[in-house]
């Protein structure tokens, strides 16, 4: 209630130039940014949320924990790889791992649309319920909702998530220190290319499929073999280069990344290169950067290619000392430019 | 893994008999009931979903937390004593207090549809914050999607609620006795008939206003005054009459009602007989029946209009030792008539 008075009632100058939401508020670049920070956080705050991290981590008793939430909008709804069911669970798990937490629980809200085909139904829920059980949680609320045919889009999912922070780190863009190496799990960009070629008038050479998976082991590994791991965060919406800039801007310090060392498929380059898009702003769905001390790098690469079937860890980029907000890129021919955070929608949809 | 032999891929037989899903799977009545109880559980089984209550209560270091999920899609956005935003903070909030846990942190999940003019997204944060204050929750966690125009309906909101269970009562179904009364905290039906007054094409005579209102402070206080609570449920979707058969099922006792009890404005019956609706087969957003001793209900009803700026709670049946699933309604003429679950769809997007 202490806020009361400097709360204003009038909606954020920010927003109100845009007199209605644009598909790009939920693209995971500069507008969504912009809605997130200047209308949701300031209008619910509270020292919690203000931590704007993947989940949220509370103290109840002796315990830490984790709690997270992501609705799930992904068409098609099958995809190669993976699909809206695996999807709901994989992105929530991986909010709480990123959290360095181990995810115990899971809701599921439903919000169908009418005349959605039963069978269309009772296969995502079989997914969830398979991913559910590699991820090693357990699916314990949920709610079902129908609206109108043509007041939805076949299908939503809305997932949340309670974990169990069980090591005392701070993983947190605020623990980013100079001179991190940053870790990147795989290869890039092939979540979103996997989306796109399941897009209808869309076909690439080879099939790609998403690399959508449940991090959640890969990440206690780490914090089990006793790393000093800094910060965590998977790249979803707006892809490494939303993720680099948003722990730039937090930490305060420059990132840099070389080009060569970052992995991208030559089919999912090719990809992008039609449709014109930069693969390093593209959404993953089962990738994730580490920032760890520089000593620690071959470690964690060693752990985390352990940890999947698909090994494909390396070191990126580091954090520089400069103090200056801003993500450098190194190009394989030498030249350096700013990455920014992606402007606009790239891919609607894609989660 | 253990139950993947005994799990069968195929689609289950009562759901397959409809190939799609109807606004009646929404509804809260006999198919809403068939598709979570046949589909969702059975794929998702485990002990603490089958528990089949408004939250799931589980165990963690010393703690005893409550989890619980709801989506909010109700038509129109703003309507007479609420709108979309209050209503999501409060349907969360109140799915905790039924489990007697006191509300801690909620997550928000806003899934927008394009063009959904800023003003009105801006109101509805406005509202959730408000609401959240008032019920002594904070939102700590939160996601935004945007949706093309076309594949949504304006607004959808998602709320995840966690409570602290600081009690050794066990309140679920199972623990109704034969002799339990049954306590109501006000009069019904009035959120569901705000709803249809605010619809397009309905006046009715005086101007209804929703129920809608938070119920933590009044569970809390019953139970912090020490009453044997065996029971509690909120009046949503399918209203008294779906609370009423859910708990005669699971407890396996018959239920006993008497109609000139049960309290009901004469504005809002005049509303129901319009539109061919039972007023106790309406949604309430702000109403809950509680078991407890017969002796014990002159005090809890003392708490319960101690509680509220809106006193009206009564005794309005009691739990018969007749082990038969079943609810009697004993009506004002002494005629005694099953009062059965609500089989369709009566007020469809009410929540």
């Amino acid at each position: 209630m202490a806020n009361e008075q400097s709360f204003s009632l009038s909606c954020p100058v920010p927003i109100q130039n845009y007199s209605q939401v644009l598909m790009a508020h939920g693209g995971g670049g500069k507008l969504m940014h912009q809605l997130i920070s200047k209308m949701i956080v300031p209008a619910f705050r509270n020292d919690l949320l203000d931590s704007m991290h993947d989940s949220t981590v509370f103290s109840l008793g002796d315990s830490r924990l984790a709690f997270t939430t992501d609705s799930y909008v992904v068409r098609p709804m099958f995809f190669p790889g993976g699909d809206l069911g695996s999807l709901a669970v994989h992105g929530t798990v991986n909010d709480l791992a990123m959290s360095g937490a181990r995810p115990l629980y899971l809701s599921a809200g439903f919000i169908i649309e009418e005349g959605l085909p039963m069978e269309a139904l009772w296969r995502i829920v079989c997914s969830m319920r398979e991913a559910a059980e590699r991820a090693e949680v357990q699916i314990i609320t949920g709610d079902t909702k129908v609206v109108d045919k043509g007041k939805g889009d076949g299908l939503f999912i809305n997932t949340a998530g309670i974990g169990l922070v069980e090591h005392q780190l701070v993983i947190a863009p605020g623990s980013v220190q100079p001179g991190d190496a940053i870790v990147l799990n795989g290869d890039l960009g092939r979540h979103g290319m996997a989306i796109m070629s399941a897009r209808e008038g869309l076909e690439f050479e080879s099939n790609i499929h998403s690399d959508s998976a449940p991090l959640a082991g890969s990440v206690l590994a780490l914090i089990r073999a006793g790393l000093d791991v800094h910060c965590l965060r998977d790249c979803t919406r707006g892809g490494l280069t939303s993720v680099l800039n948003e722990i730039s801007e937090t930490s305060g310090f420059t990132i840099e990344i070389e080009e060569r060392l970052v992995p991208v498929r030559e089919d999912v380059r090719a990809a992008c290169e039609i449709l014109g898009l930069d693969p390093l702003s593209v959404a993953c769905e089962g990738r994730f950067v580490v920032f760890l001390p520089a000593a620690q790098a071959p470690k964690a690469i060693e752990i985390l290619n352990a940890s999947t079937v698909e090994p494909g860890a390396c070191q990126i980029g580091t954090v520089s000392a400069t103090r200056e907000n801003r993500v450098i890129l190194k190009s394989t021919l030498g030249a350096r430019r700013i990455l920014d955070m992606p402007s606009g929608e790239q891919l609607p949809r894609i989660c």
